[in-house]
């Protein structure tokens, strides 16, 4: 028996995080599951797992921007090579948790559209999601009050969330983005969307 | 316009490598296609593109041992994890290409049989195949001449080859294993096959 959730750890700097995420709805959907948004931050958990940037590496890099653009084209995803690439996404993830997780429920109902707005400003719009006036103007699209959100980004308890969902995160055995977890079943990788669907559809092999 | 053959790099030492030589032949066979294998070290790649053993990564290493079975499983291919792991596919690399590329036509036209006696040998039955011993079992099983073969290996013009191979695959592009390409396109990993597939259907995108 499937749970009922897809639990989808990303980073927001991460392109095959973007591509995944604008797929993983319709295949939840089709089983009747939802997805949990756990945006992490790949600097922090590539310590622990020895790895660096895709990009960064001698051919795979290459390989990998001209991936990121094929992989797009395959599902017709929009997608522009970011620039600055890659960035720090400690602002937008703590505003995700910030939204998910806030007392006010017309607030915390916005967190599927944050993490939309935050790809699209970034691998559409071409917006550079690091900066603090970017992340000002997505939330001001959602309607948030973007000083009560910039006053919370500076509290401890929201720096402390961010880090607990990285570290829960390491602690389940991520290491890279997206990484997917169907019950306990783990995927890694956009290219393993396809495998998870037929994971869920058969109740594994 | 696809050309006539899929090129398919592998180390016999990589699982993902095993795993899709067990399936790109049908692959290929759908479209017409032959499947041209290279053998090549991802040890000396390794070198060029900075990267290290799978299995060597905190976190990584531990979803890879688990994803080597459970994407066998899938396929109903048979894997039995091998031990030692990773070893040095140097002696049967090189014997791969003395056979394929033998003037004696019935020597080479082993070459697609030997490719997969020795991934048998070494993910089914539980054979080291770094030892000379193995290789040489292997080679005896297809009617090869054992002495012939041990006294090739040893020949400079033989051991060039398959440097030669290595050289021309960091050329080309290779990171990985395993790592195809149908005309000039690039597909990297056993999980891109179905993606491969659709690309040579459809004639790219």
């Amino acid at each position: 028996m499937i749970n009922k959730a897809i639990d989808f750890y990303f980073d927001f700097s991460s392109p095959y995080g973007y591509l995944a995420s604008t797929r993983i709805e319709a295949i939840a959907a089709k089983h009747q599951l939802v997805v949990n948004w756990h945006p992490i931050l790949l600097g922090a958990i590539f310590k622990v797992s020895k790895q660096a940037p895709l990009t960064s590496f001698p051919l795979k890099g290459d390989y990998s921007l001209k991936d990121f653009e094929r992989s797009a084209r395959e599902h017709q995803t929009p997608y522009n090579p970011p620039n600055p690439f890659p960035v720090a996404a400690i602002a937008v993830s703590r505003a995700f948790y910030w939204i998910h997780e806030n007392t006010n429920p017309e607030i915390s109902s916005l967190s599927d559209r944050f993490v939309h707005a935050v790809f699209k400003a970034y691998y559409v719009d071409g917006h550079d999601i690091s900066k603090p006036d970017v992340v000002a103007n997505i939330a001001s699209s959602l309607g948030l009050d973007t000083a009560v959100l910039a006053e919370a980004l500076g509290q401890q308890v929201v720096k402390d969330r961010l880090k607990q969902a990285v570290d829960d995160a390491i602690t389940r055995g991520v290491f890279g983005s997206p990484m997917m977890f169907v019950d306990q079943e783990p995927f890694w990788g956009n290219d393993r969307l396809e495998q998870l669907d037929r994971w869920i559809q058969k109740g594994g092999w």
